[in-house]
């Protein structure tokens, strides 16, 4: 059972009340707790020795990845971060010193984005592990789920996509500003932080009712990516690997087809540096395809063999 | 190094900014969001198998447990819970139906508070471990730290201590209802809640300048510490396992003597079942002493050989 489904059994049958406008299965849960114009984001995400990490990472690069993956969550949202607590579970015999460094990557990385860390605790456990707990705001007109896609809709995607583990994991921006933005300039319908890969995560924004049409060559893969399946010819391609590594950390959003072009100059001029492409649109069709100019191809949780 | 020692070494630099009103060292962090009349509260507390509890607990008093904990923490500083996350990590071969129940405790817990599990999210670890991150309210006028206790003031704790593991520790009720109703009814001057033992966690409420003078027949044991004592007469004696025992999840605070008898009345009609005691005053010499018919005599984190 994948984690998603796990969490949503296991929360399925929990109460809630009208405080609570996004609960479990979204980037944030996102509350009304009487803030005039905002909503409350809420976000909890661990990292874990041997998992994501290892004992060789340099430790502020572990501090920063604590706190930049539920800041991209935060940013999923069109949300900004405020504040975090670090939970700590530490393996007998820790490196005092290292740990100091993963607090100071931490909170240079949480400083960036003016978020501060309020405090933590620690406990004992076999791994060492590194819990975030997140709280941020959103613009109450400005918050982004995973639902509301529409048939049409087109799908766009920030950066480049795949072998995020050769660095780009221990380094990527969140895309705070560029989702904000978005939130404010265009009609977003929906958007989602890429964390397990393009083919995983464009699932989220479908439901069972949606589908989406990709256009492979306009798919954004990665230097990395390429670096590594020419480097290893029996191993993934290239776009196999934009569509399936995990931890591109980028922005996945949908929108009405026709803002695509506006949206398109308008970003040229705002980030010129980072790149955005229309990767295909959203159909009423479940599932999702591959159109290349040899035709249109089902793209399969296990099947990716057609990908040459 | 205790784990007090070691957070507030690794947060000592950190940065912060003027909507942190109290940061790392509290019960809970206070932040300012912009509420009209409210602060927010913010805590992550996490239990480990082996540790807080073991294979043989009943999985409802796990849920129970995990989410009992942070509610203590936020009734510390006079506020109220709303929402929380709960981040399971998860040994190989975990048992599905085991987790359920630990989540249907976590709810149910929750739901008695008013307090809505709003997500959360899995990873794998080498033992079960529930983190739970929580968010809650406290009004600016009534919120409680442990911070401002003044020469004089009376040292109040709810409840019996000593011998939690027994029992207790699984099915104890946060203070909440109780701790507002302090907050707004009396002039309380700090307030902690009772998790690592009365010797050690009075000492957060002194800070270096302050000491305490407690009355040795005041405080109140538990029975289940003096049935622990009477069955192992080698073993800690009651007054000290009321003394250094954890998990009491009591309140301990303290006020201006002048309101000791008003709170002493008002408290019986309000909470007739929970029984209040006044064990002692703030003096201004560092250091805790213990005061009985034989005299005073020093308590040392170390030295406790004269209580018997």
């Amino acid at each position: 059972m994948s984690e998603a489904d796990l969490i949503a059994k296991l929360t399925a049958g929990l109460p809630t009340d009208g405080s609570v406008h996004v609960g479990s299965g979204d980037d944030c849960a996102v509350m009304d707790m009487g803030m005039i114009s905002d909503y409350l984001l809420f976000k909890t995400d661990a990292i874990v020795e041997g998992i994501h990490f290892t004992a060789d990472t340099p430790p502020e690069k572990i501090g920063r990845k604590a706190i930049a993956r539920p800041l991209s969550d935060i940013a999923a949202m069109g949300g900004w971060p405020t504040h975090a607590l670090i939970t700590l579970g530490l393996p007998e015999g820790y490196d005092e010193k290292r740990l100091a460094a993963i607090y100071q990557g931490a909170g240079e990385m949480g400083a960036a984005h003016k978020t501060f860390i309020v405090g933590g605790e620690t406990t004992r456990t076999s791994e060492l592990l590194i819990s975030v707990a997140m709280i941020g705001e959103c613009d109450r007109m400005y918050t982004l789920t995973r639902e509301g896609s529409k048939k049409g809709n087109a799908i766009f995607v920030t950066g480049e996509l795949g072998g995020s583990l050769a660095g780009k994991h221990l380094d990527f921006d969140p895309r705070l500003e560029e989702s904000r933005w978005l939130a404010q300039q265009f009609d977003i319908h929906a958007m989602i932080d890429l964390s397990d890969g393009l083919a995983t995560d464009l699932r989220h924004l479908l439901g069972k009712k949606l589908g989406a049409e990709l256009r492979t060559p306009a798919i954004p893969i990665s230097r990395a990516a390429r670096e590594q399946a020419k480097a290893n010819p029996s191993g993934k391609t290239a776009i196999l690997a934009a569509l399936t590594d995990g931890e591109d950390y980028e922005l996945l959003f949908t929108l009405p087809a026709n803002q695509a072009v506006l949206l398109h100059d308008q970003w040229k001029e705002k980030f010129p540096d980072l790149p955005l492409h229309c990767i295909g649109k959203i159909t009423n069709q479940p599932g999702i395809t591959l159109r290349d100019n040899k035709g249109v191809l089902p793209l399969n949780v296990k099947g990716y063999d057609h990908l040459n």
